[in-house]
């Protein structure tokens, strides 16, 4: 006789259930229980590790059989030394503090009451991956020592290796003697599971994070009943002035673009005050050029490299995530903050500059997550802010925004005592 | 000849667009002149005094035609000495802090790179009201001063009077210099300007604010394509345990539920722990009872008053917004912290109680956006917060909860200064 065979609404509806009743134990879990989860987690990685590469293995090689690119192939292997560097982050982030309960303000009032203002978690989180199979140890970390219950759905292609981490996660989770719904794969490798995570799984989804391409970001953002943290384009710029030094402007320009050409933080339009073309300009794009980096410039650039191919009104507007850069001669800083404001994602950019009053106006007028003066714009990343790891960098200016470490993981509540006052 | 006469939407789109270009100047416009335009606006209102109050009489008179109720009728209605109050809370609010610009975090990382989190304002805000025209000037001004543009929709039965007192904000704006789009208000009744406003005019709102009813708040949270700040409903718990002193929970109580039974802090629930009936629950039934407040209650709490209702289930579930109050005996602290999970609406509660261990765990386990100890659910409310004012009472667990005043109009951005530093 055959079990009713539930839906993929019924079975995903009960994940969701299971997942808020796992957040409401885990958002008052001790510290030294999410530690101990973390740290058993790690100890049970390195001891499958053998069984986890070989996961792998499979996946890699069904990969290879369905003609993957190169760079996805890269992201989908896991090697002896990534997953120690996995086991190595579990540690890193039970050594990090507790955000949960933390004060971040407290006042008292004329009439005797104090209120603080403390951190709770947020609840559950989705989380919608692609091929990097970490990213089941990260963002159940991040999510558990944030007291959050967490829903990941992987890609397809690093099912077997996904699931034999969230093994080791779930072995974790059971020393420490924590629900085991804190930390939830998905089972299957329908598409309509994103749709029902989307839609929030009747309430028990409060935010949803996509980790991936512009094409997974971009339905995620369209499609989503429930709040997002995301960012669906890393447009960032470097703006350099004639103040600065050139070793400087050549150092932190190469860096920006060609450090690792793909990352949301690499810079994909540079602008040059037109005072800093005769002295800056040439070594920048000669370092950049050596780099391997294609040059696409305004016409102002041309009559320097006549080689460079012409920067279109599209150039302006892309994010290469390649070794191209767009390359555009500015009258001053308003023409930058212009530039950037309007061809901008609000993501990072860059003054290079030893003029104060540009300083203060590039931090003033931009409405970016990220700012910086004399700086990298590859700095864009949670551990180079020292959160300690991320579940992405956020570019809406709601609750979270830049990196999402464990503290935008969290909400908060007040909490007011009294001894006895009334409201007049 | 006729000029083409633009459709709601294209006049809507405009609107947005204004906003949004306001929205730029505003966002780095000096405190003097938010300041300056502030305290101009709160001249022009008592210059304007007269007029002001003969557009409310018009609006007051149509409004009887209509037969609208008291309660109605009371909230739309402006006399000198509310017109007087709203002159003196755009003075208060010019005397707050500014709060964009402001440092909230700033740390120095081992490469020597400085990062501050700084707030910024959030945008173009949207504020849809009912009757009380009031809002008009109290919604200008928070927005203002947080430097986010507004655009206001109000009632069409305060139309006259709203207007009136817009007039005298924007004469605030040209005497600071602003830009008069900072303030817009819709100028059509038309309600489907409303649905034009929660689409998010093509990106040019951030976030809506609705302050009315539950009706219209239902409609906002359920139709709005943009963030929402607000809350559903208000169903606040009190409950009270034996070790606290009868006097205290007679006041607090009574307070809770019969200062104001109409506000959202409005207590509607009051729990009483077990071993606290034959002490404390006759003496505070009584009081308000004799404050005229209608008791429901479960069965135990009738073997008391035999002559009170019994609660039905969906007196759990009721906000009364009214002098009618639902009791029920509780078994022990985890029984209360149960009743309020399942019932409540993550609004406010409080515990009246002298047991440090019962306090720490209504704190802990209790996940709402205000938890007060031995005080009224009544101090739920942004100036009794300290926050000078505020645009409503949040109950989401995103950006802002609880009050929303000056800090939760704004975002961040984060400020990172270097020199030269380059990513590994």
């Amino acid at each position: 006789m055959n079990a009713h065979e539930p839906s993929l609404h019924e079975t995903m509806a009960a994940i969701g259930r299971r997942a808020r009743a796992a957040a409401r134990i885990l958002a008052f879990a001790s510290t030294e229980a999410k530690d101990r989860a973390l740290s058993s987690a790690a100890d049970a990685i390195e001891a499958e590790a053998s069984s986890i590469l070989s996961a792998n293995a499979e996946d890699v090689a069904q990969a290879k059989e369905n003609g993957i690119s190169p760079a996805f192939l890269d992201r989908l292997t896991v090697t002896d030394v990534r997953l120690r560097a996995i086991a190595q982050g579990l540690r890193e982030i039970a050594a990090l503090p507790d955000p949960v309960g933390a004060v971040t303000a407290e006042w008292t009032r004329p009439n005797g009451l104090v209120i603080s203002r403390v951190r709770t978690p947020l609840g559950v989180i989705g989380v919608i991956f692609e091929s990097r199979p970490n990213v089941t140890a990260d963002a159940g970390a991040l999510t558990l020592k944030s007291g959050n219950a967490v829903i990941l759905r992987g890609g397809s292609e690093a099912t077997r290796t996904s699931h034999a981490i969230h093994a080791c996660l779930l072995q974790g989770l059971e020393a420490a003697g924590l629900p085991l719904d804190a930390i939830q794969m998905i089972p299957t490798t329908d598409r309509a599971a994103v749709g029902e995570m989307l839609a929030g799984l009747d309430g028990n989804i409060d935010v949803i994070v996509p980790r991936g391409g512009k094409t997974l970001v971009a339905r995620v953002q369209d499609e989503a009943r429930v709040p997002v943290f995301a960012h669906l384009e890393g447009l960032c710029h470097t703006y350099i002035e004639p103040s600065v030094d050139v070793r400087l402007a050549v150092d932190v320009t190469v860096n920006a673009k060609m450090r690792r050409p793909g990352v949301c933080g690499a810079t994909e339009t540079l602008l040059v005050h037109k005072d800093a073309v005769a002295t800056h300009l040439r070594p920048v794009i000669d370092a950049l050029i050596v780099k391997g980096c294609e040059i696409r410039g305004d016409e102002a650039v041309r009559s320097y490299y006549p080689a460079a191919k012409a920067a279109t009104e599209e150039d302006w507007h892309t994010e290469y995530e390649a070794a191209i850069l767009s390359v555009k001669i500015v009258e001053d800083i308003g023409a930058a903050i212009d530039h950037i404001t309007h061809y901008g994602s609000h993501h990072t950019e860059a003054i290079l500059s030893e003029d104060p009053a540009s300083v203060d106006r590039f931090f003033t007028e931009i409405d970016s997550a990220i700012l910086l003066h004399n700086a990298s714009t590859q700095f864009a990343d949670g551990g180079e802010f020292g959160f300690g790891g991320e579940i992405g960098i956020a570019t809406g200016k709601f609750h979270a925004r830049g990196p999402v470490g464990l503290e935008q993981l969290c909400s908060f509540k007040y909490i007011v005592r009294g001894s006895g006052q009334t409201r007049p």
